[in-house]
């Protein structure tokens, strides 16, 4: 990671997706031990349960003066393979220590 | 339902669990209908990317002036029938068209 992108935001962001909660945790763990104040936790569809389990980990287990800043859900159209859209949720979960 | 248990604010709390999601759509849609300005849409573990979509259809498609007014996550213990307590995460979505 270059010192420009540390300006961008995306690199506190964890995208959450079908691998065990442990993996994102861990992330999320490291992203606070390198020195962000602030990281977010986004997922789609039904990885969004799993984005919870992974902040409320962080909070109760390892992190434990990181607070949930703000939450927000959303609506995204993706488009598959054959072409055809659908919609699915969203969730962006902002775990911060500051 | 009573006027009594109008009182309480329950009522206005829809459990979201693993029907289709529309069931809890409609459930919402019915509840803002009767004239409530908020409805909480709660659920639990798995069930909690449904609470999302069923937030996101109501606003998108049904009840256009319906905001999201607070998201809450959390972890709540629950028992089994072994007796082995396990923790879930939980997510509780206010919508209101105040």
């Amino acid at each position: 990671m270059t010192a420009e992108e540390k300006t961008t935001g995306e690199e506190n962001t964890i995208f959450v997706g079908n691998k065990a909660p442990m993996s994102y945790v861990l992330a999320v763990v490291t992203q606070f031990n390198s020195g962000s104040k602030e990281v977010n936790i986004k997922a789609r569809g039904r990885a969004i349960s799993r984005a919870v389990d992974t902040a409320e980990i962080v909070r109760n287990r390892f992190v434990s003066n990181a607070k949930v800043k703000d939450i927000k859900i959303g609506t995204e159209s993706i488009t598959n393979e054959e072409g055809r859209t659908s919609n699915v949720s969203s969730i962006e979960i902002t775990l911060s220590t500051a």
